[in-house]
């Protein structure tokens, strides 16, 4: 086959894991190259583990240098969008590392720097379950909380760029601390890392065999597949936490619903994708149950659809946008 | 003075009053009248009050019917944009009465309905404390707690139309009840009517001389002037009562920064007319602690300016706007 005229550079930043794609002209993935993030890295080695991450991604694609269009990086909010600064990244040693200056410099080509949940949600909404509506908020539990708006084909950004941060919300102000430092934010009731806090307590009170067995009390230790495991096992306890997180998840989303009217909410991430229907119907019936009547009536709830793949996606399909609206395409 | 070419009518349906103004070409009123809405009166019988109350405004003003170009009518939400159907008023017997298309057909002309909150901070763009800005949300405490959001001049409604109900954002799933019938809405911390419900028990208890004299106990006869009066007089429990309430409030204004990351926040209704910058200034600091710090860092906290009149004006600037639109103005 003959390689495709321009090719997109795409790049996932997690704080578990990188992810670089090559991705042709009908955004088809090429080439990928993933590797561990490795979090106590700090600035200048964090970001040469992220160029050989691309280079090598670049090098299996065998497209060459001037075929490279630009690159598309979704990367942990908030962020600058303007500078492509990374402003607070607790889980990455990037705080203001100007990321998207070193990259433009380096790489000699346009970047794009999107907050990663943005990212994963604009993905859904071009390539996933989110095609074809006006508007839609997406939710991904994980370590945080993740939260991205589309409205009319467009990630909502406001004033600073930096709208969307769902998860930040304030549920309970005497609730659970959160990772930012406030207490009671949505994500301290309904990220995985909410959940895990309460299991590994649970496990050190011997209500959890199956966690005990694989993980101890680690937290670090406790997955999605864990959770899954010892609920499998008929574990009632662990049941009950998870039922409770997807519950606050359910108010979360019942917010966004009397907040917006979306006509979809998405629901993604590690952990809806290994809890499933179960746990998306707990958070759907809650947020039915917390919305107004005439606004909630028509709204439709999904599990994402692009997984590992959504954020790529859509930072190739922002970056690529960007260039062809440059061109006036 | 020769007539005016071209009027609008312009109408605000509140749960105790109602209001209707005619304004010439240049939004300047030209007579209004108002009278008390009678929360008492259902159906026909409060229409024809509505019908009784356009008809004199309009009378007294001297303009000719085929000078009226329309009528913009602020109604309390939910209300169905398309058809201009009250949804739902517990404070008034209008529900699901065809308002509308009733003033449409009686008055026999173009008629918008427009949910009051969302005519309020639109008429504070388009002639109050928030024109210019781009990214502006509307709170006003009062019986309840409304919510509006203008983006790029335009309210924003969502795929219902019926987007905005800040006041309904859960805050504490466990809090005290709110009108909507569920528990721990922003409404239920931070309206008129929350605070007045903990100053009856107050003066219940004997902790406010002040408002023991005036109102009694019945939460009904506390208005904004009488709790303003008890803390003036250094009745320290009432004093902690708005404070909790207001910080209440700037919680929810957090949210809606870390939301939308508004450029302007506008705080208005009777209460914070009357309460004033203390209870501004309590709110806005309690909004800058719990949102996040680079979104929050340019945020603007202002008082509406426009008072009564800001759902007319706002009113009669949509149906202008919306007949401008079909003329292809």
């Amino acid at each position: 086959m003959a390689a495709p005229d321009k090719v997109y550079l795409s790049f996932d930043l997690g704080g578990t894991k990188m992810y670089c794609a090559v991705l042709d002209n009908d955004h088809k993935i090429i080439t990928t190259d993933r590797r561990k993030t490795q979090g106590h890295l700090k600035g200048e080695d964090i970001y040469a583990r992220i160029i050989d991450c691309i280079e090598t991604a670049v090098s299996n694609s065998g497209v060459k240098q001037k075929q490279i269009a630009g690159l598309g990086m979704a990367a942990p909010g908030p962020l600058d969008p303007a500078t492509g600064v990374i402003l607070d990244s607790p889980n990455m040693g990037l705080d203001h590392f100007p990321l998207g200056d070193r990259l433009r410099k380096d790489l000699g080509i346009p970047v794009l720097i999107e907050n990663d949940v943005n990212a994963g949600i604009f993905g859904e909404y071009v390539h996933g379950c989110a095609a074809g509506y006006r508007y839609v908020i997406g939710l991904f539990p994980g370590t945080g909380l993740g939260g991205g708006i589309v409205i009319d084909g467009r990630i909502y950004r406001g004033a600073t760029g930096n709208a969307g941060e769902l998860g930040h919300m304030t549920i309970n102000p005497d609730g659970p601390l959160c990772g930012c430092g406030k207490y009671g934010c949505l994500e301290a009731y309904a990220s995985r890392s909410a959940i895990v806090k309460d299991i590994a307590a649970l496990a050190a009170a011997g209500k959890s065999p199956t966690v005990l067995a694989k993980a101890g009390t680690d937290m670090k230790k406790i997955k999605s597949n864990l959770i899954k495991a010892a609920m499998d096992a008929g574990e009632e306890p662990v049941r009950q936490i998870v039922e409770r997180s997807a519950r606050f998840l359910g108010i979360g989303m019942a917010n966004c619903v009397n907040i917006f009217s979306p006509e979809l909410i998405v629901l993604g991430g590690g952990l809806v994708e290994k809890l499933g229907k179960e746990y998306i119907d707990t958070a759907e019936a809650a947020m039915r149950e917390y919305a107004m009547a005439f606004t909630v009536k028509d709204v439709k709830v999904k599990a994402a659809t692009l997984g590992d793949d959504a954020a790529i996606m859509g930072a190739a399909a922002l970056i690529r946008g960007h260039l062809d609206q440059k061109k006036g395409n």
